[in-house]
């Protein structure tokens, strides 16, 4: 492409692991012009922010804000503040996010415990009290809810207990599942939380929403040594985001806007009926796809909704196919990462994605490419079994 | 203000210290839907704001990208890039952006070495020199080129080459500077510079533009330890942003949308009539300024043009009278900080902001408010001064 006709691109069905399509009200609030980072006009959007973060996120905490940077900075904003050099911290590995949550903490000076499970399989709560109770004093357990390379979603009650038992603080990665499965940070003992919003909540990359407990926010406060980061240091955001509004950083007020209308969105939809509908079109997802013959890469009976990792069969090219859905159809599924990568898709139906209509034009997008690239399916098999699935509801 | 109503907020008018105006080609930008961070069409469009961004800066390096954070994360991606433990850092400190990157540097575990000048004045770069030779061995000259806290112009060619001389890294903060002042990278011997959308770019915030010399990326590439900050680490990032595409993060899509309509548009202005613009308008706001009987904060002679810092006169309220021009004209002001908090306003002229008709609206609004906080003027005499400069060019 030549330097004058990058822009705008083509529209595309954003079907991969995120971003995932973004409501015309969401795209609407993104041109509004901007007003001051300490007008008082912000601050009532940042109010509103925090009070609707709260709701999503199944918590009371007072620090409950959106972080100027994308989900991996939710991520390291979390370990900066609560983990100190020399600190023990257990970190669940069945995956890419886990992977980088273990790297996070050894920046931070963490000593680490990983436990491991193949990916697309749970981690198992015992070999979490195993690594516990190795530590001497474990500082955090970490995990990730919804793993975003492998499709994986990991029950956290029992770990909630585990981390209380042990007297650790329990952090969280629901990137991919916050406003598309139920995340009840409050009810769950969650002390630190952190998402993305360009995933199910359907608002475009770059902004970190992260609820801290009272705990977790006294842990921060009462370190030994000065937090590593500057941009990420909770005691000087919450005095921007808190009563004092003492200035920190410029926050990207375009993307406060666009968060904003997109969880008005969330909640005029009902949380209950939102994760219902991430639920039903995955299952449909899964019954055309069963009917083409493919497989899920991820352990059953612990399926994301809002992630779909498939498995790539033998025969087929996975760059070749994902080419051809982008260009012939103008959708863009996801390609496997780490040890997944060339064998595993990411098909994302998340938010604004998690449509019947979006999950019938991928199933019909597959059959019509699949045999083109050696892999015989019947025609209009996976959307007939995705219609039997709707019809039944 | 109630939950319901606060979005959209009220049309203001930009003349803080940022954000300023955006331009409707940008705002209209933003609401163009997204295509994915991987997707062929949005690497394009990476590499054409790679392209702009070399040319804004006056750069041929090739680590040249837009880091997804504010200003501030440009900041502390600089420093927790080149900046090792134990090293001597010195750092020119004359308003808050120094002192922040003095506190950067040491949260880096720098050994830090401050130099001082008075809040509105420049760093004396024999002083500079002093504290160069005070250093066993100094990695790295920290400056603040456009101090955003005191409307002060730092020069840079004496300081470039006290960097070179002592084998120091040449560190520039231009946040308020790049697209309104001459900044030129190569030309100056600068090792490692970033920036901020909101200013002159007239983008929103939530983008640091940031480059660095072959020699940062290699002192970067070399280190002993690891970089402290997984999100910022420029190795990681310079994956993503080169040839090899390997996923990091995913890139905030639509600031990168709006970066480039705002630099296509400083391309379609020229940089030379850019700077012309800025300039022309800062002397006719200060000429206004000036009739009305105010002075400047910012020493003479080293006054930016992109953000004027004026004294707040001794019988006027400063808060009172900064509400006064938000809620009776739209306009917003910024207020002092640290040592010139209630002391000092300060009137950005920065990228769309800058215009005469800016000017004359916030002449017009101080010589209308003014005398009812006790500050008498002459009606129209700070518009007329003003007039006189724009007839002049």
């Amino acid at each position: 492409m030549s330097a004058g006709n990058v822009f705008p691109p083509p529209v595309r069905l954003l079907l991969g692991p995120g971003p995932s399509m973004i409501h015309p009200r969401v795209l609407q609030a993104m041109s509004t012009p901007l007003v001051g980072h300490l007008d008082p006009a912000f601050l009532a959007i940042m109010e509103e922010n925090k009070r609707l973060l709260r709701w999503l996120f199944g918590t009371a905490n007072e620090l409950t804000i959106p972080v100027s940077g994308t989900g991996s900075a939710g991520m390291e904003m979390c370990f900066v503040n609560l983990v100190e050099p020399g600190d023990e911290v257990v970190v669940c590995v069945n995956g890419l996010f886990g992977q980088r949550m273990s790297d996070v903490a050894r920046r931070c000076g963490a000593e680490v415990h990983e436990v491991s499970a193949p990916w697309g399989r749970i981690v198992d709560p015992e070999d979490v009290r195993r690594a516990l109770q190795q530590c001497r004093r474990p500082k955090l357990l970490a995990v990730v809810h919804a793993e975003t390379s492998t499709g994986v979603l990991q029950p956290l009650d029992e770990l909630g207990s585990l981390a209380k038992e042990f007297g650790a603080l329990f952090l969280v990665d629901t990137v991919t599942s916050l406003g598309g499965h139920p995340v009840r940070v409050d009810a769950w003992g969650i002390d630190a939380c952190y998402s993305g919003t360009q995933k199910c909540l359907s608002a475009p990359p770059g902004l970190a929403p992260v609820t801290f407990s009272p705990r977790a926010t006294e842990v921060a406060r009462k370190r030994r040594q000065p937090i590593q980061s500057w941009y990420l240091d909770v005691t000087l955001l919450s005095q921007y985001w808190g009563s004092d509004r003492v200035y920190h950083h410029t926050a990207p007020i375009t993307m406060n806007y666009a968060l904003l209308e997109a969880l008005r969105l969330i909640e005029a939809e009902g949380l209950e009926a939102r994760w219902q509908r991430h639920e039903r079109n995955h299952r449909a997802l899964v019954a055309g796809l069963t009917a083409l013959g493919l497989s899920l890469a991820s352990q059953e009976g612990y399926r994301l909704w809002t992630l779909n990792c498939v498995e790539v069969p033998r025969a087929v090219n996975d760059a070749q196919l994902r080419g051809a859905l982008l260009n012939e159809f103008g959708i863009e599924i996801g390609g496997g990462l780490g040890p997944f990568k060339g064998r595993a898709w990411r098909i994302g139906l998340m938010g604004e994605s998690s449509t019947a209509a979006n999950v019938l034009a991928v199933l019909s997008a597959l059959e019509q490419t699949l045999p083109r690239f050696g892999f015989p399916v019947e025609p209009g098999s996976g959307v007939a079994a995705a219609e039997r699935v709707f019809a039944a509801r």
